[in-house]
């Protein structure tokens, strides 16, 4: 897979802008899985205000091979403390809130940190809250954004680091595009492959398959649609080729 | 938040059609995860090949409400069984082969599952290797698709219960359409902006504003929703500043 960065000047310094927030997280694993969530998708820079149990075994297992992102994680006694040089502070909730703060989905949320970074000196804070209750209406009131991850409307529990982890991909693909090098063989030209079916068409005359229950311009359309779906390579109809140079005439006679 | 299905009479069914299969998974934790993360994103068929150690209480208690996915999951031998019915088949893979399948990231995955199960009868598999080592190649010729999800070329390791709430979440996000109802110069920085909260709030200490019907910490939140809500600019910040420090005391003396 190759990834290629949507702008490389600008995007470089991106995920190094965007700092997760993890307010009072009680389960010393969730900062583990948290720290391996970002590091999968880029992203180095972790605070925690107030953390259960922290540094802990459990939590650098759990970070498998993103144990220096735990370790470099930045510890705060508040949030004010952790949200100081960031310009947009988003809020991660699970659930709508009756008093309007400003809500978005994840993905117009990443948008909108695209475009608060694209500013030289501006950098952004997501914040998740404690795992059983999330953020309280005191943290949300430092933030300018409620961010919202859709879910299943009936059941929606996302543990804290899947939460992130869902944040961190989002915001990779929002900034990072993906092209697949095809390297690959090189596909059949539009000759090569009206010429297939053309030697296709006299095999098929040839062992008399056609007939008024199989009508040759229906069959053919429907053959040819079947082998275009799959995109042959020049090798690929080469073999069939081949293989139709081989087909002797049985049957009727 | 508001989430509209994209067509209603055609997305009612689609999670029902998508079938999440794992094999060989090791850790009984990734599966109560797996189940979790499959139900915040409205998908239910999970299958397992050859699990370790299920059902487990280590799995059970990792699914937290959705146990229902994990307790339904139907286990088989082999990985062909569990395909049985399916018409399209993608393996989820951390990077690229050599070897040449049909590949494609997890947007155009979902892209795909979408086209395909808009056919009545059609369903679709997404099946995940074991911890480890991922799909083996004999695993991956039955899949039409090998499909791997963006992230860190420096470091691509995801758990495998995270890489399926990502792929989960894609997939939803790719049936159903989440809207809001709702610009920029410099922003104010949280500094900038909680200088001015404090300052506001003196000038109303000074215009003995707050009373008992009007409680300052009540109206201090409503302020501060109001004011952040426009995304005060640092300018903006700077007039709001210069009209309190203009604030002389009237009132009730």
């Amino acid at each position: 897979m190759n990834q290629q960065i949507k702008d490389v000047n600008y995007t470089l310094t991106v995920f190094d802008k965007v700092r997760i927030v993890m307010v009072n997280t009680t389960e010393p694993g969730n900062l583990g899985a948290a720290a391996r969530a970002m590091k999968n998708m880029s992203l180095s820079r972790l605070y925690l205000i107030n953390p259960n149990n922290y540094p802990s075994a459990g939590a650098t297992a759990r970070a498998s091979g993103a144990d220096d992102v735990l370790s470099n994680a930045i510890v705060c006694n508040s949030l004010d403390e952790a949200l100081e040089g960031t310009h947009l502070v988003i809020g991660a909730s699970a659930r709508q809130r009756n008093i309007k703060w400003r809500q978005m989905d994840v993905i117009e949320a990443c948008c909108e940190i695209q475009e608060t970074i694209a500013s030289s000196d501006q950098e952004v804070a997501v914040i998740f809250g404690t795992e059983n209750s999330g953020l309280t209406n005191e943290e949300l009131d430092l933030c300018h954004i409620l961010m919202t991850i859709p879910g299943n409307p009936d059941y929606f529990s996302l543990n804290v680091a899947a939460a992130i982890q869902v944040f961190a991909y989002q915001n990779f693909v929002s900034n990072i595009q993906t092209n697949f090098n095809d390297e690959t063989n090189k596909l059949a030209s539009f000759e090569e492959l009206d010429g297939f079916y053309k030697h296709l068409e006299q095999a098929l005359d040839h062992l008399e398959y056609f007939e008024e229950a199989r009508p040759k311009e229906l069959l053919m359309r429907r053959l040819r649609r079947f082998f275009g779906r799959s995109y042959p390579e020049q090798e690929e109809i080469a073999i069939l080729r081949g293989i139709l140079r081989n087909i002797k005439p049985y049957g009727k006679k």
